[in-house]
């Protein structure tokens, strides 16, 4: 069993029960998000150990999350009770673009964006066998960013998916940010998608996108959404075909294929095996609303997989 | 900004929460519908003014369905109150044909249907942009039929939506009542589809069709299901493809297009670029129950259309 | 086994999922009601056989109501199909008045307001051991009127719930039909409540309107609400208290109480036992939304009893 | 008919579909709220005119707000739209505390927090019959306060609901600032509860509590919750009692009692009955998820009162 | 009408209201299943009449199903009441495989089970148009195995479809049982699909099982999933393509087909119209959830092919 | 802290959405249930900690249950993994009895009911602050009881619940077994109630009953219903009344009452302020469905007392 320490915002997703402008939705379904929560969950179902950083409100969506996580088998004892509220979000489904998920946000000021370094525990991060975290964190805060800075100055097996949200920066100090954090904490796995990668280094193809990426990381997994996802590493690159399931909500699609990747990958999986697997949990998380419900184990990877092959 | 007038019955939708015959369906939600309020919505939504003349009961479903109406933005202040019931219809959904929805009316003397001439205001008439009524209006009553005649008597900016529905009248009646309207007025838009063509003029093929129907009409728009539509005019014709999206419900969707298309043209969009936003309105109208719900405005339709180019 | 043969309209219940104006309400969940339906229901869950006469649309609602009292044990085979639609109301609760109910109709020219003489089958109504109606069926058509004389001609064991619905039809109208039958066909029961019986004979007060009512019947079952009901026979009276439970849904209760009445009588109970079990049937009634889903079987209004009788 | 013109914040309101700790709640309703929203609409479901002052985001959650209240007749034209996110809050019901709920916040640095004095439109507010306002605006921000104080220092028919709110300040800076703003522009009407007056004069006895605050208004309503409330004028005192109804959720119920007391005073009616017309608004509220559903006409109120004096 | 006699087990089946692991899943949607009992109304739906032949428990769940299959028109008055609990099952919906379905059985020692040979009523299974079962009563229990073996030993008309259920019993097992009974009592019908086949004979190709299973057999229907299914007999084979729908839930799927094939069959339909219209019936099948909402009449199968022939 | 150790079964509980009988329900909500896991999670919710002895299927159910509780703070890794399936149960609730909920098991050879003696960690119960267990555990299977009476013969803090369900065993096999195992284990906490006593001692009146019982328990709670709960203890008694809320589901009401109290005694409560705050804990209990959902910190329980000594 490995452990992965990792450093986020554990957020309430409210979900929108039926599609189409919130104005017109009259339910929303709760569920527990936030990527590097989503990280957790997924490397937790697939036999590792995950152990949490961060931070939720003295209220009950704090309470929910800590609960929720604490079920999934995530180690929560380091999670920090703050005065200000837990953030949540909303989802809003399928409008104006159709199988697309538009999130809006309430986490100015909340609970997890106070994330600071005196919450990292030294000895923790230091014997963990993997420190992971996201642009999301570098977003929300000055003190979380520092806390990343800190985290990965502790531990050289350093992951990192870039998530770009421009509702929380612009690309330019997304870019500075993250380019940033790259130059000086050099990764050992980088996850990211053709999106962020054109902001980061100015390139939409993916490989010539890695090609400029490849010097802060050895092992890059490439999202390429529904189509399916490449890695490329020391001399060499793999792409996993996607497959074509009705969608419900793309939310968390991400963070299920890189989770379940760095479980597999750090478990021992050769990298285009662990990437075939991953793209499973991603494909299985679009199919509901919430995004950690249907993260899957590897039994459930592997009748999945089963299943394809004999069709 | 340009002002429609649009003559017709406003009503209640209650359609079913699962697919199914209705014998076997539990639950029911709520929406305010009716094809000449749908054309309204959506002219509203893309940034224009319309006013609806008709009428509704003295109940719940009434002020339901002027308060819906108005908070929308529409120009509900003509309605008039009729001492009938509001009239309603369900929806059955998947059954017995798959993606297509039937109908069931309870509006046989409804209030919608007391419409009469004295219910015009003929300087509002006149002074309209755009005065606009659909075959539903001429089927539910012969005063219904008589103020759509003197209606369109007080204004040359005439568009027409054929909606034949078979429930009302037969073939025979509609295709009687509407050439006896277009022969005496003319038409600027006539918004049709391929079966109301074949029941009007005895053709099926699109443009055969519209060869018969063009000395109504200067604009011809002819829906032709998810395939997309079709533009004739003066000397032209523009086909706009649909786009392939999981279907919910039908209904209105061919009225999403038209007061989309409506809409843009009075605004002085060319008339294909109208068609292509025209057909986002009713790709976006399929993926939910409801009609109005999904209805775009202009800033949406262009994010759709972004993101399609995109890919 | 005793068989009663009850002529009416089965309708569909739509009913808020949430108290309130119905403007306000987004959900509404079906069921099968209807006055005489109920009546029959509630006669065949305590141990005896009903015959019901009426019609319904050849739609799926038509069918929903055929299907469920089947179901339900009730026997369906003389029901006819008629061209027109099965008729159907709403439910608005709790509101303007708390507790209360207040029902929107769609039932003009409905399938069951054909129900006609010609519907009756002589033999069948002549053997039962009761025949039963309400003013609802003699309000709601002529024909419909003519068919209840015919059959009460055709049996003296009579019985009648005044059931007066003013949204059917005025009190002038109400007492003039309702005395009309009342005095060509005398009753063995009645059925009837605070409010009917003012309308009926000017009084409001339960034992002065018994006084008057007593020429027209042998046994008068007076509602009184949830205080209870009072039943009033040769040279006597009985009355049994209500029990005080939560409030759903109020409509039906007085069915539910006068179809588990007769059909214990019906069975040889004594008058007073039947009132008190009758009660059982109202109480559960008002506790869910649906006129027939809590009709008690004998067993489980036994069980209430011992349990009220314990504490 | 008469124009009130009231400034405040509205909120989206996401109330627990099931009782109990939010943690454990799965589902939420979506519904538009504020005190000031809630005051507009119940004047305006008896029968008089409310412009409201205040701003909403640039978001779904503002649109919805706008069109909600603008589709029950509220004048939405003056409202702004500010770059800031709609602010929103969370319902607990029943827990801790049975039939009672407890709002969670989402809603600093709000749009609807940005209202200042710029905001308002001169004429508009001196032309008004009455100006309202209520504690919470006061406390959201002071540009919020300062619009107060200068729409009061416009219109000498001022109203005021002290709804103090110990989520937004401390019972010190809630006294300071109501009292201030009291001393500096004298009420006409001034609504408070037992708890609030408690914060405001030290005395936690209606009468006591009223006799303090008497100089600063003229007529003083006391809501004692479910047992009633009275209203305090030059010499007199009339007490309404409350009536016993199944709770669901008393947010708004304050609101709805003031909205609708002063619409019928404006209206003409006498104190006394104005109140015992208002006490019927407020219990109809309670009956409901939702602060603006219930909100009846006067013709509604007057159905509640018939029934009531019947039984 | 022709009459089927089926021999086999109802149980309540709780169908997952989302999808996902049942872990995730907070409600559950009620429906009666059981595969002969599908067949029954497939049956009795087509215009032909179906005898049930089963134990259910002395419970609400028993109940539930003999009221549900007595009103879709099923005769239910062989059915016998047992003291064991009515079986059930949970279905867990597209998890861990998309568009798949899984059930989880509580029906061990289930009334269902107890069948026994003392339940059949000899004369009515020899009077009998056709006898049918399935691989799933073989597998309850061993007095019902022998129940199925003196039913069919009664009649040569035999129908059997194989539904070999893993979680019952072992491939071996299965094998052992069912050849054993073929050996027995050769069939008229037998209805499998490709994975029961492969068990039973050892070839998953079609063509190459059906050589193998034909001396058990007159008419052997080969069901393939969605792409269709075959239908073989004496000289010949007739292939029937599947339609591309929504899916929602497949359990059902089969039997949908095969009690539609088997009545139109014993309608007097050809072998390829029957096979033709029995798609439809499997097709509409798995777009709902419940296995017998959306089994269709005649009508509405024919109402499916004139719209996909129109397209 | 104190650590209690439980030995029980955890049920999947499926509630009815709807009130009545639950042929006619057709949604069911699912929690996790079973005595002695509500009185573990009551016991966590006040500030101790509960480790928990059971075994639970290798299913969703079972994985759901180990879940729930650990996300509770439930110590949950001695619980074993059983190859039978977890049991789980329904409730109808309101009927036939009104505010009575009634359980349908599905728990025959349960996971559950296979508890054995070696599951025991004997120095784990040794070291334990109370051993506690009801007589559920007694009635699910001779293993189970066995469990008991070797947990009772390692620590001499021993707590246990009557909780006799005559669904399970007849009331004389209830008494042999209970007394047996008190006479071999007398008891720290005795928790019952009257109907219990009633049948291991004869008297139904609480004092007479605590009399016999007394050589049996140091401690006894007698809980009798909405009325409130008794504590007897050397020569003393005191009577906690019960609060009058709206009822929604009364099962685990006994449950959250027992672990409530003994949470409090452990930590150092005095018994009478014990049980004056364990009623809090059952009364806020029956508000909801669900067993666990409301169970209360000492914080919120402190909440409801202060509200309810205000008013």
């Amino acid at each position: 069993m490995k452990t992965m320490v990792t450093l986020g915002e554990i957020l309430i997703e409210l979900n929108a029960l039926t599609s189409g402008p919130l104005r017109n939705v009259n339910y929303f379904e709760k569920h527990v998000a936030g990527s590097e929560a989503n990280y957790c969950v997924a490397f937790v179902m697939t036999g590792n150990k995950c152990v949490y950083l961060g931070r939720v409100g003295n209220d009950e969506f704090g309470k929910n999350a800590v609960e929720w996580l604490r079920g999934k088998g995530v180690i929560v004892d380091k999670i920090k009770i703050d005065p200000n509220p837990t953030g949540i979000f909303f989802i809003q489904r399928d409008y104006p673009i159709p199988l697309h998920s538009e999130s809006i946000y309430y986490r100015k000021g909340s609970a997890g964006s106070k994330l600071s370094p005196e919450d990292i525990e030294e000895d923790l991060v230091r014997e963990a066998d993997l420190v992971h975290s996201t642009g999301i964190t570098l977003a929300i805060s000055s003190s979380a960013k520092d806390t990343v800075f800190k985290a990965f100055s502790l531990n050289r097996e350093r992951s990192f998916d870039t998530n770009i949200r421009l509702k929380l920066w612009s690309p330019d100090e997304a870019r500075r940010n993250i380019i940033e954090l790259f130059k000086e904490y050099p990764l050992k796995f980088l996850i990211t998608d053709v999106d962020d990668a054109s902001i980061l280094v100015g390139r939409s193809d993916p490989d010539e996108a890695v090609r400029l990426l490849r010097e802060y990381a050895d092992v890059i997994v490439m999202k390429q959404g529904p189509r399916g996802a490449s890695v490329y590493y020391d001399g060499g690159k793999y792409f996993a075909h996607g497959y074509s399931v009705p969608v419900v909500d793309v939310v968390g699609a991400g963070d299920a294929l890189g989770g379940t990747f760095l479980s597999l990958v750090m478990s021992g999986y050769p990298l285009d095996k662990a990437l075939d697997y991953a793209i499973v949990s991603s494909t299985l998380n679009v199919m509901i609303r919430g995004d950690q419900e249907n993260l899957p184990s590897l039994q459930d990877i592997e009748a999945f997989l089963r299943e394809m092959n004999k069709s």
